[in-house]
């Protein structure tokens, strides 16, 4: 439990390298084991991620799942004693406060359905506009690009330290002046923002107005729904957003920023945060 | 519906451009939609992906789930004709034959969760195992590292005639030989990879013995739980394995090589089967 990496023999092979260049030598995988969420004593949801952070990892997805918002919606939560041994930890048991209504037990399907055929992207976004406590449309938010540009380099910086295995998602937490808050690393990268929101909420920091949200990787739908359920006025990634996530963005007020490397970026939606 | 790509304005940002360098223009932006895929009319799953070979995409999950094993085992596979103007065609419906036992409602629970408090990495593998009707571990399949070394190469050609996103992962059959059966995109590499199995088993082509399945980014364990529910020898990817991935990989006998880029490669497990 809580081991982030393994390491395990590897056979590398290098075709420039002396005639039949191939050795054996150890490798640092990152971990990835099952975490299984229960409310109420209840299974809600079963996600690989990487050991680690795992109550912070279940706040943050029942934060984005607007199954709660803040600390005090909380009582008690901590990982399952398990009866196995070694003791595997990959269960996290939450109880909510009695004034939280019930948990509606099928998540997915609740939230993207609707009736007759209707799954679509516009049902999607309805589900998260209503399920979203924060408005982030009006957040003052004001960040320079010069300011932009340094994140991605932080971000690797402080990741070096933890990831030496290359199979990491980062997500970190910035505020307007581009300091580094917190990291989070995970194979998943919905897990590391959960992580993120986690953190976050179980230290009373929400909404996170003013502040900015940085991902290694890609930006989906779900990435900007985390931002938005967390009240983040920028979510900004080093590659590309997909339409939904764009839409999402656009309707939530939140200013999406992608392709974020080096002195260039774009920016999809929220251009008015961006100062050049 | 079908449209992989969406075109959008997008504020470009270069600091090292001329003075003040930021400029409107239309980008590319990889589609996602949600899809739900429904047995015997009742829904089985929500996933977020990119519009094209829905049916594909819903047969090679059913099959990574171990509900079918072959084209027989489904008798209708149809996009649901929705109500939307326009038609968001955002569900597939499947028929399976009278002979295919009852769908199991609750699949993540089922499939990751054992008794008392142990979800846990061994579990998972164990539920692979019992699912999975192809032996792969006696698969005679080698393949020249040269041959590996070639495929990367291959795969981003044969994208980039679809995919000017940057948006999108890629999953590509080949054979031993390094021919380009097939490609698929999807913005979820899960979800590439069951367009690829679900093109399989719809053309009568499983068990893939003898084939080598390649994806654009890290292999995760539900990656190597696809490979081994389809009968493939080898998963190569562009990035890094995760522990479990490498775990199940070597419980299924299967080769698994990563950081597969241009001439250098690690092979994690079923090395016997890469040849130098």
């Amino acid at each position: 439990m809580g081991r982030s990496t393994t390491r395990r023999p590897v056979v590398r092979i290098d075709l420039n390298g002396p005639a039949g260049s191939s050795s054996r030598r150890p490798d640092e995988l990152a971990a990835e084991e099952p975490l299984e969420i229960r409310v109420r004593k209840q299974p809600l949801a079963v996600t690989m991620r990487t050991p680690g952070h795992d109550i912070d990892l279940a706040m943050g997805f029942l934060l984005s799942e607007g199954l709660i918002a803040e600390a005090g919606d909380v009582s008690t939560a901590q990982l399952c004693a398990g009866t196995d041994t070694p003791n595997t930890y990959n269960v996290v048991d939450i109880v909510l406060g009695d004034h939280v209504p019930p948990v509606v037990t099928d998540l997915s399907r609740n939230f993207y359905t609707t009736s007759s055929c209707g799954v679509c992207g516009k049902a999607s976004i309805d589900a998260v506009r209503t399920r979203s406590r924060f408005d982030v449309a009006g957040d003052p938010l004001r960040v320079p690009a010069t300011t932009l540009a340094e994140l991605p380099g932080r971000l690797r910086a402080a990741q070096r330290t933890f990831d030496r295995t290359g199979g990491l998602h980062a997500a970190g937490l910035f505020t307007a002046a581009g300091e580094l808050l917190v990291l989070r690393e995970d194979v998943g990268r919905h897990n590391a923002v959960d992580k993120v929101l986690g953190w976050a909420l179980r230290e009373g920091r929400l909404p996170l107005a003013g502040q900015v949200l940085m991902v290694s990787g890609r930006a989906s739908f779900e990435l900007v729904q985390k931002a938005w359920m967390a009240g983040l006025p920028m979510l900004a990634a080093v590659s590309a957003p997909s339409t939904l996530a764009a839409d999402l963005a656009e309707e939530a007020g939140l200013t999406l920023v992608g392709f974020l490397r080096g002195a260039t970026m774009n920016v999809y939606t929220g251009v008015d945060r961006v100062t050049v």
